[in-house]
């Protein structure tokens, strides 16, 4: 295998020490996951094209064609399969696939790639890893769900390093309603247009409503509600003072304002009502969430969703559901691709034991299996070179501690922490190093 | 989405309980991987078409490519993606790619998805999940690292409950030494003939043997070799009665026997020699394995692998390397898919937090918040339900414990055990489940 070594744009791959700074956050979101009650479900990585291109006209483009390359021709008229563009769609399947068996409500957890083919650019990959949470429900699902998501995702950032984040929480019903008061009959037209305040500036904005067959008054009253926004549920007022009604409007300011209330209540400080946000894809029906590091907004949302109320159906029976889910691949692209967060060494290994010759490989490799049954990562030097040189070995994998067998004068083993230069006697079945350097831990940019 | 729902053959999908049984297995392989001092890798999951073809005619085949569904006409021309048959040869690439940023030796685990578009069958999927480890050296390779590989499998198989297995092993340099020896020109030819001896039995392989050039005596001294196994070093003299002489066999032969006492001394009954492995794939050049489990051969290798020497070069320097992977899929779709093993619930919830009433949700949330600071996974009911309903709502998930928020006469909380219907006292900053029933267990269906 000669041929030409070049990386395809896109498709991120990390180095190991990279790559332990993110199992790091892999295993972090996968702990607070489960602690909320969230159980695993890993879906196959295609769906037809049918399915994956009927989320919308934008969804189309970015699909990736999956095809045997020797496929024989009478193949050729098969159902196209397609990789995934996100967890919903193949979850949301995979519920109507599984109802029978399944226990409502499900809520599940999902930590997977996804692919997308669109233009790679900072922040958008086009394979990518993200970590999804939905509940699901038969029928009706109880709103206090969508505060609860706030509040496990609330519970992973205060373990990461990600620094300070805000999520943005609004209700499409809010819109819906404010938009129907108002007399404005194309309800999602105007949303789509109002998304694109951020992109383009409420001047454009009001053009665009305008000539979508806005009066110049419901144009600004739109744009007047999306610059309301508050960490508490002083918003209602502002909205309220607006003069719009429509009992759509208030069953979207009562919801929102209980999201609000239950996430200042539990995390403090974590979420805040804004009536700007809409999200793109058409499937939500409530509450959405979108959110932003406070150093770097305009890095895109690390963490979406929201409510859908018939994304899950199979004609008879309907399976609503809430889901907010991490961008991984975003987020890290940024934290360990930018600012250079890491991991404090290069593998899983605490212990290198020395080897003294060949001859007593054997004596080596029974001190590393000793120390593995207690837990410790522990490697065996590939050479019985100078001792000199196997210390090298593992300064320069960071590794923290070598074992010398039968070292001491009294013949019992002797392990050195390579940092400090100390030595001391140590028994095989029992010593164990400091917790801290047990196994690798995250070293921030700021703090090393 | 009402659209109809339809499993994709070959694309295995698990229900909760049996994925919480996979993770028990994905969670103990990445542990035993990291505790013999490999790293974690993963590769992006497209290499370029002319990479992954370049590995033998079969391969070819089964490789499914991937193209943008909308991708413009003038991008036509552009290399062709495909998803990766396996983690070797994306390995091979990654270490070509980044040699200057890795510490040779390196030793790396990689636990992914793979893809292969053959015609589904028993043991046999179109997207499955391998779990690799290989060491790569740059130049030289110590021997001694293809005994070790089997040592680090045994330790993962003691750990699960996969029953009686067997690891083969064989030096491909023992065939090549003793085909030499015999006077035949086509080793690899006479390789491919003699692999085929499980399928189609000595009698055909004699005779395709003959119809490929050879005399019958030869043919007659390749079966016979093929026939030699031992789980000690006696296969050496067993092998040197058929009075052949090579010293590719002698090198072998040395090999073999070191390998196999290695194993014997660290992992006893775990390895044989059985000189009538071959591997098919063209790039190992000495020691090959395959595992059988003892309960049923025919299922085909659950953990194989071998040798390479030159995979990976850059056409100046050149990473020789030794690699074995465990087939998670294959084994997990018997032992999970035919034979029933499972886990002991759907969820990984040990506690269900009870409400009394709507108005105190917040109260039950700050109970789960507490449980959870300390590990234990917990949900609060969804519903304030009758107690006997949420009750219930535990049992039909098996959450062994259901929190009464101050339910005891003096206010305190109060936990129950549904399966004694024992109910006591309990302190939400201190109360701990039993151990056995912090995390969801492996169930066996001997033992159930």
């Amino acid at each position: 295998m000669a041929s030409k070594v070049t990386p395809i744009s896109g498709f991120q791959e990390w180095l190991p020490t990279e790559r332990i700074a993110e199992q790091y956050f892999l295993d972090t979101i996968r702990e607070v996951f489960e602690l909320h009650g969230f159980a695993s479900v890993n879906t196959r990585s295609v769906e037809s094209v049918e399915r994956l291109s009927s989320q919308g006209e934008d969804a189309d483009k970015e699909i990736y064609a999956v095809r045997r390359l020797a496929a024989p021709a009478d193949e050729q008229a098969e159902p196209t399969l397609g990789l995934h563009f996100d967890m919903t769609v193949p979850f949301a399947r995979y519920v109507l696939e599984n109802a029978g068996k399944l226990t409502f409500p499900f809520r599940r957890y999902q930590i997977q790639q996804a692919w997308r083919g669109e233009r790679p650019q900072r922040g958008r990959y086009r394979e990518f890893i993200q970590a999804d949470i939905d509940i699901v429900d038969a029928g009706e699902l109880p709103a206090h769900y969508e505060a609860e998501l706030l509040l496990v995702i609330a519970d992973v950032f205060a373990r990461l390093p990600v620094g300070d984040y805000t999520i943005h929480v609004n209700n499409r019903k809010i819109c819906e309603g404010f938009y129907l008061g108002l007399g404005i009959d194309d309800v999602i037209g105007t949303l789509r247009i109002v998304d694109k305040l951020d992109k383009i500036g409420p001047q454009k904005v009001a053009e665009l409503l305008v000539a979508n067959g806005l009066t110049d008054e419901q144009a600004k009253q739109c744009l007047a509600l999306a610059e309301i926004n508050s960490p508490d549920g002083s918003f209602v007022e502002r909205v309220r003072a607006l003069g719009v009604e429509h009992p759509t409007l208030d069953e979207g300011l009562a919801h929102l304002e209980s999201v609000i209330a239950t996430a200042a209540e539990h995390a403090p400080g974590v979420a805040i009502a804004d009536l700007r946000i809409a999200r793109g894809l058409d499937y939500y029906t409530g509450t959405v969430y979108e959110t932003m590091l406070e150093r770097d907004p305009g890095y895109g949302s690390i963490c979406s969703g929201g409510r859908y109320d018939s994304l899950a159906t199979d004609g008879k029976r309907t399976y609503p559901g809430v889901g907010i889910s991490i961008g991984v691949s975003r987020l890290l692209g940024l934290l360990i691709g930018e600012e250079g967060l890491t991991a404090s060494r290069e593998t899983p290994v605490a212990v290198l034991v020395a080897v003294n010759d060949e001859d007593s490989r054997a004596e080596s490799t029974r001190i590393a299996t000793a120390l593995r049954s207690r837990g410790i990562a522990t490697l065996v030097a590939p050479k019985a070179a100078k001792f000199g040189k196997q210390i090298q070995f593992a300064d320069r994998r960071g590794i923290p501690f070598v074992w010398f067998p039968g070292a001491g004068e009294d013949g019992s083993d002797q392990v050195k922490d390579i940092r400090s230069g100390q030595q001391s006697a140590a028994d095989r079945s029992s010593w164990t190093p400091p917790q801290a350097d047990l196994r690798p831990s995250l070293v921030s940019p700021t703090t090393d």
